[in-house]
This record gives structure tokens, C-alpha cells and sequence, in this order.
């Protein structure tokens, strides 16, 4: 099952390569963000030691609870941790000592390799959102997601030019068999784009099915060989790694595939309602659990996780885009950097039901602080709606368009001759205008970021042309790319290894919901 | 006409006092944001120095324009500049010398003292909207603004919490003369709030008409020793200086009354396409803007402005809240802070007709640019719309919603033990929850920043309610907030004198428009 080579070989010559050139052309997705801008370090040395102390207290002290999973326990016996029942404490240091082995950088290979990312460093990797049961569009409102809204998510992500990844969840496919659905899900990601993407990490096994399935896909070798998925790894906050979580962490790790490492934080409810104090605790589960990633396999690739948002005193809700959220989101990009780590947060969060002015102010202030913490890899960058639970077709685009002003900002400040621009400010003096000189002629096209959806027509003909909002706007255009999509090419051969697969884990045994 | 002594007592005792208090209560102004974070340096050093000298270059080499201005050019000749026609050249460090005697933060004062902003060094100071000809609301869509809107604009500012300052031209009141409107606007922001205003800018006799209300509502000494008006003075780019705006920094430079000296910046049309260049104007520009200032008057407060924004090369429309204008904000701040000046720019800029998705990121996007790139003096701060076509009612409140996140953002990161919460999470341990918990309970009031009008709610509580969006949301806090408004009190005697004063002016010439 090596075809990989083939597959990837084939743009070289013939009329597969053609086809797949123009799609290339007319896809168009951006690199991987590389930010030559420094990053927004909050916290100052001092407050940094004094968490990076108090999680080694945390763990050594308090410790952290491996559910049901005797043999992770026995894992930190050997290593030198104090295992009572199912609580690990782990000496001072110890932690952080055993995280050494884990890569500070890793590529994660896509089948197209022009769209493999290298996630760490200065780089920022964009991943769509994760996990929703719920979809929304203008027309249908709100509803169970399907099959169909998976793959027309996955359409989406593909056809968008700035995000870099095809994800994984995009939304719950709550019309298949929950023991089953991941496989419609892999085959999706792996035959409408040609993105990385995401394996399953509901049950083990199913992760299994995600390493044999890769293997078809790139084969064999490359895979024991390569990364080629990273994969969602939820810390049961606080201070509880549960034996599902742990059991796919384990696959992956095993397998020399990425994952995760994730506090699922909502600060008042599973961490403390202070900033210092949400960044001990999610400090001290990363350190737990990368370091267990490495005593599974020694140089597994991870990355330093931290889903963190606060929460509506009044109501319980979870809130989105707040100050407090960007606080722990910068401190935690510090700790991740003075780990050596790769660093994952941000998204394009909200609380909004709708994909209106609320959801806007809040998924941008999430977004751009995402940027400046040093964010590595951003799940949930675009389609995100209601806390989560809703993937919106009209949001999806519309944080899509905003994640190309993210590689815009990133670029910094160029300093050449041309930037400087002394011989257009000769050239046009007082009183004139800039528009019409050589300088601005030269640069027009690369120098601003320019929308794919926003409006910036004149008042009149907006209003002529039916005084849409953004969310009709976006409607129009999610219709427009699902209509102009093309299925990237594949080797016939391979994907009818994965479809046959499908049906043959399929047919393996009864569905199961819930 | 020394009542304001009075007007400041009063509140110490009788009927008018508690009548304030309960005033003051209600309203609940935050004072002025004080940064306990750090600024977003997006150039180096070497960046820095660049621009600086290239800057120098443009004075001496190309010059700037003082039109219709004779007085101003003999300013220039006797301190050392090599004036040909209207065209100032001036000598390599000359400008910036003769910035040096303006102060690094001011206190503006307000006829209530509580009120009182400092504006410079770690501070940020919020004032609403300035400047547009249309208002729009749901139901009325957009039409041309009447004194009746600016009013109400005045009292939605005088009740946004987050909002520091009550602006100035919060819309152009179109039903009244050109020639008397500044009246009418002075007279609506004295006395239906008690925040710091701006003056009239559009013709030196106005802004006369500003100091001597002033004079009437602060007392004639106090005036003359304190600064109770910040006036927007725009430069007109490139290297443009018109006398109608010279003539108004004149008399509030002599008068010891602030100005901001603010380029006007749509890039690629008045100033370069790129951000250096664009930089290098308005550093340029700025210089010998504040320069001129202290030439009027040593001391005289000033502020480094920078009104920046890309456009779209296809329409020529200016665009807002793009990476572009974000670079050119952060950088100019590092300027101004190199030049020891307070530093205006920001503001709650997009291009969207509706206050919808795009009006929220465009204006999220720029919110947040603004704290980092430490602004001093935000104008626009809240209730811009379409350019800055329209003040937008139900935008008006939005954004000013968002302003309590620059706040909360702007306070950093406590490390007190409290902070740190280590009780907490030795209180709760794995697999607990803090909602209960003794430290969330005692800060749970304080912990986070809450919205006064963006949804929380279940999505059932949501949908019976009537499934609301965000403008349907504001709108409805627009009207309640209209209903709500109580004036500050004000000693009988000077608001006579005001409306006296006015009435007085207005009869003294007849209406002229445009």
C-alpha cells in the first residue's frame, strides 16, 4: 500500500496532474502563517516562576487523577511518581523533565504535500471548528448536523484560501451511527480535500481505524514513518486524564502521530475564577500530560493545549471573547514557549446564536489575541456559533475571510526602499494625491488585505443591490462555493481501498447511538 | 462668573447634592483606563530610527505647506525655518526640538471633578463618535442627523460607563445653521453631561465661542489656568496645513486649551501604500504640527493624532479595522512615545452600512489594536458606522459595551495570593468543581467583565424571547437607556448664562449654511 508515492508523483505528468493543477490554481489556499512580529507576552519573569512553582506543587502535592487506566499508572510508578489508587503525584521537576523528549516542532503531512504544516516555532497553523451537534444556515436555522453539513464543511475548509487544515470534527454527523460515523468522517476529509486533518478520539479504536485509514491513504511506511494527523486530546479538567482520552492519546503516541494535550477550561467552573490561578492548573495538566505522552513514546509529537474561556456569573454560561480568556490566553502561550512546546488556543469563539455583531465582536477579539499570544495551531478558526454547539455555514466564511487579515498582521512592517516610499512622498508632496503614483501603482495589489465577503460599495448601490447584511452576504457565498466545488484528484485505487474499508468496519458490527 | 466653585460644592450638602448622588450612582462612570500591561512594539529600534530620519528629511527637503497664513510663516522664519511661498522647509531636528516643551499628560478637566481624565503616559481615555452627517437606528433608518439626535447621542454617552468622555460633533446636527450649530452642540454637552467635551474646530470664532462658554461654565480664572477642552485639529495630508484649522489651534493654543494634531490618513490615497512610508508622513506631519503649537504657545497641550486607514484598491473606498491600518496604529504609538507625547488614534472604525457582523469585527479588530498600541486618547470609541458616514444608535451602545473589555484587558494579571489561588485548587482537587467553592464565591463579583447588553442565555430562554440579535438587543437598550436619562444637575444661574450666551450669538449674525 505504498501509492502515496504514486499519488503524490502524479502531478508530475498526465492528465491527472493537469486537473490537478487547476484546481490548485483555483483553490488557492495560503501558507502556514510564519509571524515576523514579536508576540504579546503579558506576564513578566517573576510571575511566570511563581506558576511555573506552584503547578510543580499542584502536581506533587495535589496530583492528577489517571481514571480506570492501571497501566498508565504503572508508567508513573516506574518513573519515579507516587501512585496512590488511581492519584499520581509527581515529584517536583520530575514533570518537566520527562516533556524534554517531546519535539518543539513538527510537520504534519497532508497528501498534497504543498499543504503540509509545520506546527511550533513562528508558525500559525489554521484549523476549522470542532465538535458541534448542531449546524445553522440563513434558510434552515438551527438542526441536528448530518453527514451531508460534515461534508459540505469539509468542502468549505478546502475551498478556503487561509485556513491551512481540514480539521476533524467539523460537526457531529448525528444521521450515522456513533460507532461509525468517524469513518464517514476520515473518508470525507480524506477524499473532498487534501488539507491535513484530524483523527478520531472518542474510543481507541476508533483511533485505530484512523492510523490504518491514513495508511491507506499515504501508505504504510510514511505513516511509521511521518506525522500525518493531530488529534484532539481533552484533559478532563480539573487535574482528570480519563481513560478514553488516554486510551487515543495512547494509539497516536504509540504511532508516532500528533495530539493535543488540552485543559478543556471554563475558569469559575473546572479552574479557578483567577487568571494566575487557571494558568497553575492548566500548567500543571499539560505538564501531566505530555509527560505521559512521552512515557508512552519518547519524542511523540504534542502540542501545549489550553481551551479557556470564562463564564457568566449569573447564568453558568460559558462566555466568549472576554478580557479574562485573552489573559490566560497570552500567559499560556508564555508557559508553552518557556516549555519549548508547540501552543494551541484561540478560535473563532462566541456566544452568540447568530452569526450577528455579538458573535463578530467576540470571535475577533478571540482571534486577534489567538495571534499575539503565539498561538501554533487554532482549532475552531472559523464556524464556531453558540458556545460550540453550532457549526454556521454563514460564520464559517465570514471568520474564513477574517483569518486572511491574521496573515496580513503577521507580516510585519517591511523596511526595504520600497517600503520606506521617500520617492513617493517626493513625487507626490503637499497637497497631492497618492493614488495615482508610480509607488502606489507598483504596490496596489499586494499592499492591503482585501475581503472575499465584506461590502465596500458605495451607500447607493448597496442599497440598490438589496442592503444585505454580512450573514446574507456570507449565505451567498457558502452557496457559490459549494456550487464551484471540485473534489481534489485522488488515485481511483485509493480511494476505493478507503471506501472499501468503510464498509467493511461498517458491516463489522451493529450501530450503536449514544 | 465664578459659580464653578459653587457648582462644586453643592454636592456637600442639600437637596441638589443628593440629587447628584443619586445621579452619580446610576450612572457609574469607570474612571480612565490606566494600562497595567504592557504596549504591542511592533518595530525595532532600527525601524524606529529609519523612520525618524526620514521624516526629518521630508521637513527639510520637501517641507510642508502653511496656506493662507502669513502669520504662521513669520513664526517659521524667526525660529529657523527656510519658508519659499507657503512652503515651510524645516531643518533637520528643528521640529522636534521645538516639540519638547509640550507636556507628556495633561489633566482635562470636567465641570464634575470625578470626571476630571488625564490623558498621556499609561492612561487611555474613551470619547464617542465625531463628525457624521447621518444617524441611523432600526426603525429610521438612516437620514440626516438633527440637533434632536445629537442630544441624545450626548445622553447616551453621559450613561455608557465604559465611556470617559463626552466628544464632541457626536453627529453633525444638520437642522441648524452651519454658522450657530457649535452653539447648540456646546451648550447640549455641558449641560447634559458632566464628562470633559471638545470644542468647535470649523472656524476660529468658534472655537472663541468655546473658550467663552467655557469661561461661563468653569469660571473665567479657572479656564485660564486649566485645560477643560481637547480639540480635534486635523492635518490636511499630505504636508498640508489649512488656516481654518491653524486658526482654531491658535486660539485654543493660546487659551492653554488641548488640541490633538491629527494627519488624516486614507493610505494610498493620502499618504503612501505602504506602512513606513505612511509612518514617516505622519511622524512628519506631527512634528511640525506640535512644533507649530509651541511656537503659539510653549507648553501649550498637544496630542501626537494618527487617523489611519487602508483603502480598497478596486473602489477606493477606505476600509477599516485591516492589518494595515493595525501596523501603522502600533507603530505610530511607538513614535509618539519616543517624541514623550499622548498619543490619539483608534476608534470603533468599519465600513459596514449595518451594525452587523462586519461593523463587529472591523470595529473589534480596531478596539483592540487601539489598547495595545497604547493610545492614549481614543475618539470613535463608540457609534461609528459606515466610514464615519453614520453615528449609529444601536452601535452607539455595542461598542460601547466592548469598551468594558479594554478595561478589564487593560488590568492585567493579579499574582497576590488571591491571584494565585492555590487554596482553590487544593480546595476542589481532581475531578471537582469551583463553582461552589469558597475563593469563586469571593471574587466571583469581580472575576469577570459582564456585557450590559449582549446575550447570555439558553438557546430555548433565547428563542421564546424572540430569538433577538444584537441590533434588536441595542436597540432595545438604546430606548431604555433614553428613557432612563436624568440631566446632571447644573446651577440654575450658569445654565441661564449659557442659554443666554447663546441666544445672544445666534442673534448677532444670520443663518448661513454650507
Amino acid at each position: 500500500m505504498n501509492d502515496v508515492r504514486t499519488e503524490r508523483r502524479v502531478r508530475g505528468g498526465g492528465g491527472a496532474a493537469r486537473r490537478a493543477e487547476r484546481t490548485a490554481v483555483s483553490m488557492d489556499t495560503a501558507k502556514f502563517i510564519t509571524r515576523n512580529i514579536p508576540n504579546f507576552e503579558i506576564l513578566n519573569e517573576e510571575a511566570l516562576e511563581i506558576i511555573e512553582w506552584n503547578a510543580d506543587t499542584v502536581l506533587e502535592e495535589i496530583g492528577v487523577n489517571f481514571v480506570e487506566n492501571p497501566a498508565a499508572l504503572q508508567l508513573w510508578r516506574e518513573a519515579g511518581a507516587d501512585v496512590r489508587g488511581e492519584r499520581v503525584h509527581i515529584p517536583r521537576g520530575l514533570a518537566r523533565e520527562l516533556c524534554k523528549t517531546a519535539p518543539s516542532t513538527f510537520t504534519q503531512h497532508a497528501r498534497n504535500p504543498e499543504r503540509n504544516v509545520v506546527i511550533g516555532g513562528k508558525g500559525l497553523v489554521l484549523a476549522p471548528v470542532y465538535g458541534p451537534p448542531f449546524v445553522r444556515d440563513n434558510e434552515g436555522g438551527r438542526r441536528y448536523a448530518t453527514m451531508e453539513d460534515f461534508r459540505n464543511f469539509v468542502k468549505l475548509g478546502y475551498m478556503s484560501k487561509w485556513l491551512h487544515h481540514s480539521g476533524g470534527t467539523v460537526c457531529e454527523p448525528t444521521d450515522v451511527a456513533v460507532n461509525k460515523r468517524h469513518l464517514d468522517m476520515l473518508l470525507a476529509h480524506m477524499t473532498l480535500s487534501d488539507k491535513p486533518y484530524m483523527g478520531s478520539v472518542t474510543e481507541p479504536v476508533r483511533a485505530e481505524d484512523s492510523v490504518t485509514m491514513s495508511k491507506i491513504l499515504f501508505g504504510e511506511d510514511f505513516v511509521d514513518q511521518n506525522t500525518v494527523m493531530t488529534s484532539l486530546i481533552n484533559i478532563n479538567s480539573p487535574l482528570t486524564f480519563d481513560s478514553t482520552m488516554m486510551g487515543a492519546l495512547e494509539v497516536y503516541a504509540k504511532h508516532n502521530q500528533a495530539a493535543i494535550i488540552s485543559p478543556f477550561i471554563v475558569g469559575g467552573a473546572m479552574a479557578p475564577v483567577t487568571v494566575a490561578g487557571t494558568l497553575t492548573q492548566v500548567l500543571a495538566e499539560v505538564l501531566a500530560g505530555v509527560a505521559y505522552s512521552q512515557l508512552i513514546r519518547k519524542g511523540a509529537p504534542v502540542i501545549f493545549g489550553a481551551f479557556v474561556t470564562s463564564i457568566d456569573m449569573n447564568s453558568g454560561a460559558p462566555t466568549f471573547g472576554t478580557p479574562e480568556a485573552a489573559h490566560i490566553t497570552y500567559g499560556a502561550g508564555q508557559l508553552a514557549r518557556r516549555m519549548g512546546l508547540p501552543y494551541r488556543s484561540g478560535g473563532a469563539f462566541c456566544g452568540s446564536k447568530l452569526p450577528d455583531a455579538q458573535a463578530a465582536y467576540e470571535t475577533a477579539n478571540s482571534l486577534n489575541m489567538a495571534l499575539l499570544a503565539g498561538v501554533n495551531f487554532m482549532l475552531h478558526a472559523c464556524g464556531w456559533l453558540e458556545g460550540g454547539l453550532v457549526s454556521s455555514y454563514e460564520k464559517f466564511v465570514l471568520d474564513a475571510d477574517q483569518l486572511g487579515t491574521l496573515h496580513h498582521l503577521a507580516k510585519g512592517v517591511s523596511m526595504d526602499d520600497n517600503g520606506q516610499a521617500m520617492d513617493a512622498i517626493r513625487e507626490v508632496g503637499p497637497g497631492g494625491h497618492y493614488l495615482g503614483c508610480q509607488h502606489t501603482q507598483a504596490n496596489f495589489k499586494s499592499a492591503f488585505w482585501r475581503t472575499d465577503v465584506l461590502d465596500y460599495k458605495p451607500y447607493e448601490t448597496w442599497e440598490e443591490e438589496g442592503a444585505r447584511d454580512s450573514a446574507t452576504l456570507a449565505n451567498q457565498r457558502v452557496k457559490k462555493l459549494l456550487r464551484d466545488f471540485q473534489a481534489p484528484t485522488l488515485d481511483p485505487g485509493i480511494a476505493e481501498a478507503l471506501e472499501s474499508y468503510v464498509a467493511q468496519r461498517k458491516a463489522s458490527e451493529p450501530d450503536a447511538f449514544g
